[in-house]
């Protein structure tokens, strides 16, 4: 046994296959979004702009949240100390879990330490808390949400436990799935809001009629959405007007919120019930207090402040306008999300690295496993500070990349 | 089915077996750890002594660090906004991960939202690079280790792939264990240093001794040991003259350098493959550039300055020693913890809830199942902000509950 030869070989797959990840070391400029450095492996910085960050509003550089975070960092200090039971729960946790429960027409909300965590945790322990429970799970949901499913299912496999994948947003196939089992039978239907990487919308009104019909609980991730939709920032669900059918919602703090954990909101004995018997919530150390405070200002701003949900879809809108107009293959959708196609893995770096060398914009090649092999691509997020001008620039930037590389052009 | 019915009962559970968690709502004070606000559920706050923070030296309030992140945050602004692939690698990290490698005299390190994540994540992972892989942990090993082992080897089972836990620090067992399979079997012994509920340490040199002459790798956790032990701050490891024969050390910027999030430092290859590979690691947003900043300041200082370290050990051996004179039953180790045992689950509880109501004074209780059910205990955690005047109040109150509620002394 050779260890060393079975990590060269597993690195140098994904150098064969073109994807391999070189993280680009950057420093976003506070106050000046979407400007930022980019640093070489020397050191040395030069400007660029940022034309992938999900922190979608800029709510990372708002005044107010960065107030709470300097006062809060004098008032209680950097760490929390501990896990939520040993010391780590904070005054700004529990004001936090209010504010989102509240948010969501929640009786409850938990913190996590990550959207990631949020969803491992809590949809593993769903499935070991119901004995027998089967997963209905959405094609195209997240990494995240499919290990918390593979680790619950495989748990309780002894109990009847299993899972379903359904075809992505497709009602007849869940139904289909549903219906194949009696009433009795425990059922989690887990789903997004906006699916990040295409930028479409499920129909969740719809999903839970179901839900209702065959005796199934919902769990609906928001992360691509808290913030950004409904008239609070509650999400899709909010501005659908059915944020009440939905049993347990997702959300993350490190998006539209512009810092970083996730959380979920529900019913208070579903709420407790994960606080209680979640390892990954119960033996981690809470978030930082400075970083609860940071949400906290966020959330309430976005509950009130209409003009940075505005600007986002304004800006997004505009942007969508002008690549078409270029003849350039961005991707349809109901969304914010801009996702341009390329359908090659080494291209996709190709472009993005010239991007980055020639005009100082900063995109990231989104390659397997983040989307499926062929339909590799670049995902540009535009938000309320991009201007008119940063839009060109980027326009003209890929439209000559893309004539040089003898890129596919979008159908006339 | 009935949902509700299921959630509740295992509320119930929980509250019958006297283990259910109420979360104590705290706030520290900067600058005059261990002092804190205790608030209650209407929000009135009444000051109180923290006496269970794992922020053993009290770096969360360390004026260097909570400047570097003043200045972070005004530079860089709060979240990172977005996984370390995409827009979420920032000079911060880059230099913290640098600075982590160099600590533990490795080629790479790597950051992790969390100590449980960087647990869970790395060691699942290991276990799915190699087919076939036999793990070995450790009895006593924290709940993200086992939770890590458990997903990697489900997720080989038909390669063959098997846990074996042997029996806390006993090296024959382990030899025993290891010895049952070839040279060529992959083999991974996980295991921590300091154990936090106990307080003993194990024997890294003689378990990497076996790790060589059996062919297998070494993972060893050294959350409660970074910072805190060892002439830079590299851990048990270091103080023991054996971090290179370690492959993979696991550290926490949560507890000796009082923020949070994890890490592992290890040759460069192997660091890429797990960085490469971790769903935990990959799908996630980064820490925040502030976290981040903050961990810097707090492991450079922490590289240099042997005051903290030196203040902490006194003080423990200090307050262990007043504890013995009283004749309660603090259980013996070598290290900075200072577990006194009750073995009651309710009694625990009755037992911190008075000390907080009646003294001011925090100390959560430990049950089931961070502890095995009877070692219900208290665990104290002194740190060089602990005065002597702290200690003879908090050794006072004990005498006299220890005396109202007829408790177990220590043997004379």
């Amino acid at each position: 046994m050779d260890y060393d030869k079975v990590f060269d070989a597993a690195i140098d797959n994904l150098k064969t296959e073109g994807r391999y990840r070189e993280f680009a070391d950057i420093r976003r400029k506070c106050g000046q979004f979407p400007d930022a450095e980019h640093f070489s492996p020397s050191g040395e910085a030069r400007p660029i702009k940022v034309w992938c960050s999900n922190d979608y509003l800029g709510m990372g550089q708002h005044p107010t949240v960065i107030e709470a975070m300097h006062e809060a960092l004098d008032i209680a200090g950097a760490g929390s100390g501990g896990t939520r039971n040993i010391s780590g729960t904070t005054h700004y946790h529990v004001e936090l879990e209010r504010e989102l429960a509240d948010l969501h027409g929640k009786q409850s909300a938990l913190l996590f330490t990550s959207g990631y965590v949020a969803n491992e945790a809590t949809l593993s322990t769903l499935a070991r808390l119901l004995p027998g429970c089967v997963m209905f799970s959405d094609a195209k949901n997240h990494a995240s949400m499919i290990e918390g499913i593979r680790q619950g299912v495989k748990y309780q496999s002894k109990h009847g436990a299993a899972k379903h994948v359904w075809r992505h947003n497709d009602l007849e196939h869940l139904e289909q799935l549903l219906a194949s089992y009696d009433r009795d039978t425990p059922k989690v239907i887990a789903f997004e809001s906006v699916y990040s990487m295409d930028g479409d919308i499920a129909p969740i009104g719809e999903i839970c009629a179901l839900a209702r019909q065959y005796n199934a609980l919902t769990y609906l991730d928001e992360v691509h959405a808290v913030g950004l939709y409904g008239a609070r920032g509650g999400g899709i669900a909010e501005r659908d007007g059915v944020m009440d059918q939905v049993d347990i919602i997702e959300g993350t703090l490190a998006k539209g919120f512009g810092l970083m954990g996730g959380y979920i909101a529900a019913n208070a004995n579903i709420v407790d019930a994960i606080r209680s018997y979640a390892p990954g919530f119960i033996f981690t150390t809470s978030m930082a207090p400075v970083i609860a405070a940071g949400a906290l200002a966020s959330v309430r701003h976005l509950k009130t402040s209409q003009t940075e949900r505005e600007m986002h879809q304004q800006r997004a809108a505009t942007l969508k306008a002008k690549l078409k107009q270029a003849g350039l293959p961005v991707m349809d959708n109901p969304s914010h999300i801009v996702p341009i196609m390329v359908g090659d893995p080494v291209v996709c770096k190709q472009l993005t690295d010239a991007l980055m060398e020639r005009y100082g914009i900063y995109v990231q090649p989104i390659n397997y496993p983040t989307v499926p092999m062929g339909t590799e691509r670049i995902r540009l997020t535009p938000g309320p500070m991009h201007s008119d001008a940063d839009m060109e620039a980027l326009i003209d930037a890929l439209n000559t990349l893309w004539a040089e590389m003898d890129l596919r052009r979008a159908a006339a």
